[in-house]
């Protein structure tokens, strides 16, 4: 595929000549997310500014079946914002407003390339909560949140994004624009397209308009640290957890070396974790009574103490569950700034984990690598770091497939599925195969073909 | 189009003779559900026991192009189980099984032909709660649910029935069955054809499982019904509710008219009503503490007092809360023993409320019919009874229509749309064009033929 001048002459003409780039520092700067170490560039970066902007860049696209990326903040797991194919890149960071915040409603209409974090607090100005919080909330586009149906720590609570996305403005490839239902809690009129689109990771269609329901914000949460000396057992007391009648507001698994990288990746953290230690949950309530709070946090300590636990780490204050939370979030970093890796997203009901975490390891026993393991244990959400550490590139790129593959059906064998919250993008889509039959990615293909007949929307994603 | 005996002998074989009905009675049982007073009798009416058999039927349809209609306990109130096209009524009433009750993973696996509130009991029995409670639950089916995306009183707090749907086995038309997702709370994995399947109303695919999320149980609850002098402030007193940070577990609007005819319906109630009081909101609370539930209902009461409000009754008693619920789900029935009636399910973002009604009068007004108000006002969802009262035939099949069309337009108008929680069906598919842009529709028209290239599931519903 060539993007010969009379393209980039037309795509200048819609949104200015300023906002067309085709040197290579740019397009390999929009060519990588944070999805290992994949770069594939786009031939041209565009940086569109309306819906009707992208409406005419798709028609020409479509007409000349030229591949469009959407990229938001690039720091997507799956490699959802990569152009495997070349294409327009359509960067979406000039789509950086906030359109409304409606107090009386409870809903914010934003456009997709705000910052999660930057939603989340000028929501929280008003006294409203966006409670979807993945670890990247302080760089990621709300719109790639849409498209990958991210999650976080708080999802096990409050849900994912797709729970939230009430309403959204969508650019079709023939140039059309519509919303894709309405901006109420309910809704039961026809097809919901607003649930297709979401986590359909820019295949189907490009978002240019969000509505978002909003909570009432919470005031205070109790955050402890639980360090267990079997990590098995760590696993089994999160459904414990939820079968004494507690519904956490977070409830994370870390691995032993999760923590360990973390705490050696940030300066100034001071958690001392005896040798012994295999593993730990951080665990949240939250609600508006500090008193309830405390009823809630000595059910979990009646729970989590019926397994081999050392001393609970309550956060007494501000400051300390900021650098609880830093250490969390900081372990992809960590994993990554120690060893080349691969990260799977897998998901089972939650009373699985153990079987799943079990099951992991005795796989990597059997490739021969190391796994660092840690997540949204609430949920049944594992991720699973397998480290390159010292195994071969031929080890890395043929053995480790065959790992992945086991773990994957594994997950499935237990009810689960490939992917939580990162999405399936371009480094999970061969094994689709594992969760779902021919019958089935042919209805998505078609599905697929519905709304972008010549495949130019983010081609090379999620589809084997 | 004619069922030949050479079709009947066929589908005798798949499910047995005792299990294939064509005579009259049976037909037109199966030909009606609780929409208006249409009654659409099925060529034939066929009870399958298995996915497998529904596989064998619809292999059988799909060749010979038969419409297959699936129905389930017929409580509908959109036409949804009508078959408007005769053909093959596929009662779902032999899937009556609750398959497992998962207490680890707090999930249940079920037919959908389970009565809802036998579903809730079981689960309960367990200390589990699945919260959705459309009015109709001791005798719609789960399955009806799925197919509708039914609401509730306690959407409110706790969702829809989509919000509880994490995996469906549903039979698609080539005879292939497919599960639709995961056991799992989160999934990023591929396009949601969960979410696209809840609310389809049986036009992609028949259910033949269903795994929902369950939660646990919440102990305690308070119930409070509050007289307002005028209708609009009980309506702007709901989202002040919300604003003031309480997220009830139920609030419920009901007009002068609606109480006054479910009190005349129901022997026994007394509830004394002045006759000032234009409307009440019934409002519950719930949680697992007491104490907090009082300031709460506080909190509520300092809200509402600030409109014009007469004394609100407390329902002391677990036979109070009873009789209290008794009426509002009452309201339907007693409309329907007092009037030829339409009901329509408009939803708006619930500020808007005030508007939505005071428009809906005004139209009413403008052609010359009374309505019933009453609904889900904590989810923006009015039901509006238009009552025929003496109105002609004439009047009543000519100007009640654009009416009607008025009230759905001043609804998206108000950024809300046609159905909050009783689907599309057959009554409402004609104001479709009024939510949807041409495109809109007709990528739901290439959706629907994905999954049903020769159409035979449910035609004439959803789409206009």
């Amino acid at each position: 595929m060539q993007l010969n001048s009379g393209i980039l002459f037309k795509l200048e003409n819609i949104v200015g000549q300023s906002f067309v780039f085709t040197d290579e520092e740019t397009r390999n700067h929009y060519g990588h997310d944070e999805t290992e170490d994949y770069v594939f560039p786009p031939h041209v970066v565009v940086k569109p500014s309306s819906a009707k902007e992208i409406a005419e860049i798709l028609k020409i696209a479509n007409q000349y079946k030229i591949p469009v990326v959407p990229i938001g903040a690039r720091t997507g797991l799956s490699g959802g914002a990569l152009s495997v194919q070349g294409g327009i890149g359509l960067s979406m960071e000039r789509f950086n407003k906030i359109l409304s915040i409606d107090e009386q409603n409870l809903q914010v209409i934003t456009e997709p390339g705000v910052i999660t974090q930057v939603l989340r607090e000028a929501v929280s100005e008003k006294g409203l909560f966006y409670p979807v919080d993945p670890s990247s909330m302080g760089s990621c586009f709300i719109g790639g949140n849409v498209a990958e149906n991210a999650g976080g720590a708080r999802a096990v609570k409050y849900g994912v994004t797709k729970d939230y996305v009430l309403n959204l403005e969508v650019v079709l490839p023939t140039g059309d624009i519509i919303w894709t239902g309405a901006n109420t809690l309910k809704n039961s009129t026809g097809y919901n397209l607003t649930q297709l689109m979401v986590g359909s990771e820019g295949t189907l269609g490009i978002v240019t308009k969000i509505v978002l329901k909003l909570l009432s914000k919470n005031t205070h949460n109790v955050l402890m640290l639980v360090p267990f000396y079997k990590a098995n057992e760590a696993c089994e007391a999160v459904s414990a957890i939820f079968r004494a009648g507690i519904v956490p507001s977070a409830l994370e698994f870390m691995e032993r070396d999760a923590i360990d990288w973390a705490l050696e990746f940030i300066e100034g953290l001071s958690v001392q974790v005896k040798p012994e230690i295999q593993a730990h949950l951080l665990i949240e309530v939250d609600g508006n009574y500090p008193e309830i709070l405390m009823v809630d946090a000595e059910k979990i300590m009646t729970v989590v103490e019926q397994f081999q636990i050392d001393d609970i780490l309550f956060a007494d204050t501000e400051d300390e569950k900021k650098a609880l939370w830093k250490m969390r979030r900081s372990i992809a970093e960590a994993v990554k700034a120690n060893s080349i890796y691969k990260e799977e997203d897998t998901v089972v009901p939650r009373y699985e984990l153990p079987k799943l975490l079990e099951g992991i390891k005795s796989i990597g026993k059997k490739y021969g690598f190391k796994s660092v393991c840690y997540g949204h244990a609430g949920d049944g959400n594992l991720h699973v770091n397998i480290i390159k550490g010292t195994l071969s590139d031929q080890e890395w790129n043929t053995e480790i497939t065959k790992g992945i593959r086991e773990i994957f059906e594994l997950t499935v064998s237990l009810n689960g599925t490939l992917s939580g919250e990162h999405g399936i993008g371009y480094v999970q889509k061969e094994y689709m195969d594992i969760a779902f039959s021919k019958t089935h990615l042919e209805l998505m293909e078609r599905i697929k073909f519905v709304f972008d007949p010549n495949g130019i929307l983010n081609p090379g994603k999620i589809l084997p």
